[in-house]
């Protein structure tokens, strides 16, 4: 299918019903520290605390309404788990979550929270998603990938759309890249309702897929997961690869330091609580100062969800 | 002086090119645990992250021209001296900061970010008001209470003005309860625009003194001073006082457990950081759930000033 305009203005105006528009920060003193203007979409005051609720709900939204009755599966420990749970939960649809039994039990508990039936299985791939199939089997439920999904690609991407409504004449939207749906989504919005706007990935070097992918033109793996973006850790699709491969500008890399630094940044100074994984696109602003400088630069704040008792200062 | 309505008005038109007018927010989560409607007016979000900034301006701005090339002094080791400090820069004006020689370095780094001149002193109230009277005396420096001050009052009630602006039927507006100038300024707004509004403020138990105060009608001061709302442990003063006499229904007090739960709470579920002592005011409706059921309630976030290396989670 050859994406259009039209199909993320038709997706904005199915999901916004059941998702916040959230609102665009600014901070005076990081736009005087770095010489520039940015503009914050803060996607951790989204529903369930992440943009992956967009994405959710579009998926859900758009299926059929005897598909909607079985339900849908995914396999998620992290924030997709959430937001399917509470997207499906708002809709009356039930959610079936595959998580590896190694999850943290405040995750599972987040779960249960917005009603999304968890099934456990052993933490490999291969074991996620032969779960997830029999799920399916069973109840007829639908899978949905939490990132690798044109449906949920084309929610993630009404993030930077409503920002874009806001401000039109932003040179760049920087967001994280972690397995692809984000990235992917905002690159199309930045495509179609940016105005000379280029979409740029931030990513830890030390899960640095993306960027390798990049350079090879064929989805990379990593080798290791070292980092404290603990969203960042996935790869990229089949599905998102394309749009990314050809409508991201750059990924700029960052190292857990200079993450730590911008998340620190962001939550002394803005008095917002974001996620490590969304403090890498500042950080990757940071990076490269003298590039970004008095340029008008929009970052999607992917969410901020963290657990208080294990905090990176 | 008979304060009356036009005076909150002038003052926040003269302060209003000068600070930030607060984003209100709310939580649909805190909302359905509590069954009520809460509007949160974010001062962590304001200049320098307090609502100390709305006070300390309009002490400024209301001093003759002549005062003002002199400068103006202060004691205080917490927000007011951040506050005083950038205020006075942003206008031109010299601020002479005295603070006790056993402060953090953390905070007479930030007073000095926003070139506050330091002078330290011993720790004793004795020597700091010795030491302030010194400078006023070199200098021609006016002295500036952090609370007890008229003018600093009527700085900080604009903040509830402007909630009352935004949401004219509320209920109640809460704040926390220190050295009295937030509260008697948010009382004094809540007299003139609240519709049938009452103020209310939220205590630790453990400095009490502004709930034994207004039992026995006259200044009580605090014995220990173990809380984490660690912008509480001040005294009221005579200008604060009467006001609160007046005009204040009620202080709720909570113990450091009810202060902890809910400030973990708006850090979980918000994901704003806030001070401890912003906690307070939310602390009190969660204790008293019934009375504040189906209301609709203010509650003034104070600031986010918190040290990153020292949470109490």
């Amino acid at each position: 299918m050859e994406i259009e305009k039209s199909h993320l203005e038709k997706v904005l105006e199915r999901i916004k019903p059941h998702i916040h528009r959230t609102p665009v920060l600014s901070s005076t003193l990081i736009n005087e520290m770095l010489e520039t203007n940015i503009w914050f979409k803060c996607e951790n005051f989204q529903k369930m605390g992440a943009f992956k609720m967009r994405g959710a709900t579009n998926a859900i939204l758009n299926l059929p309404e005897e598909k909607k009755l079985k339900g849908v599966v995914t396999h998620s420990s992290g924030n997709f788990a959430q937001a399917l749970s509470l997207a499906a939960k708002s809709l009356n649809v039930p959610a079936y979550i595959v998580m590896p039994d190694s999850a943290p039990e405040v995750k599972k508990a987040a779960v249960r929270t917005y009603e999304g039936k968890i099934t456990e299985c052993p933490s490999t791939l291969k074991d996620r998603e032969e779960t997830a199939y029999k799920i399916q089997e069973e109840t007829g439920a639908t899978f949905v990938h939490p990132s690798n999904d044109l449906d949920v690609i084309l929610g993630q991407g009404t993030a930077a759309m409503e920002l874009l409504q806001d401000y039109p004449d932003l040179d760049f939207i920087i967001c994280p890249v972690g397995g692809g749906g984000l990235i992917a989504g905002t690159a199309l919005a930045v495509k179609f309702f940016g105005n000379k706007c280029k979409c740029i990935g931030g990513e830890p070097i030390e899960v640095n897929d993306a960027w390798r992918s990049l350079k090879s033109g064929k989805i990379e793996t990593n080798e290791s997961a070292n980092t404290i973006a603990d969203g960042l850790k996935t790869q990229l699709g089949d599905q998102n690869f394309p749009i990314i491969l050809e409508n991201v500008e750059e990924i700029i890399r960052v190292s857990e330091e200079e993450i730590r630094a911008a998340l620190r940044l962001i939550w002394e100074r803005m008095k917002i609580i974001v996620e490590p994984s969304s403090a890498v696109a500042l950080a990757a602003v940071i990076k490269e100062k003298d590039r970004f400088k008095n340029k008008n630069i929009g970052i999607i704040i992917s969410g901020g969800n963290v657990d208080l008792n294990r905090l990176p200062f």
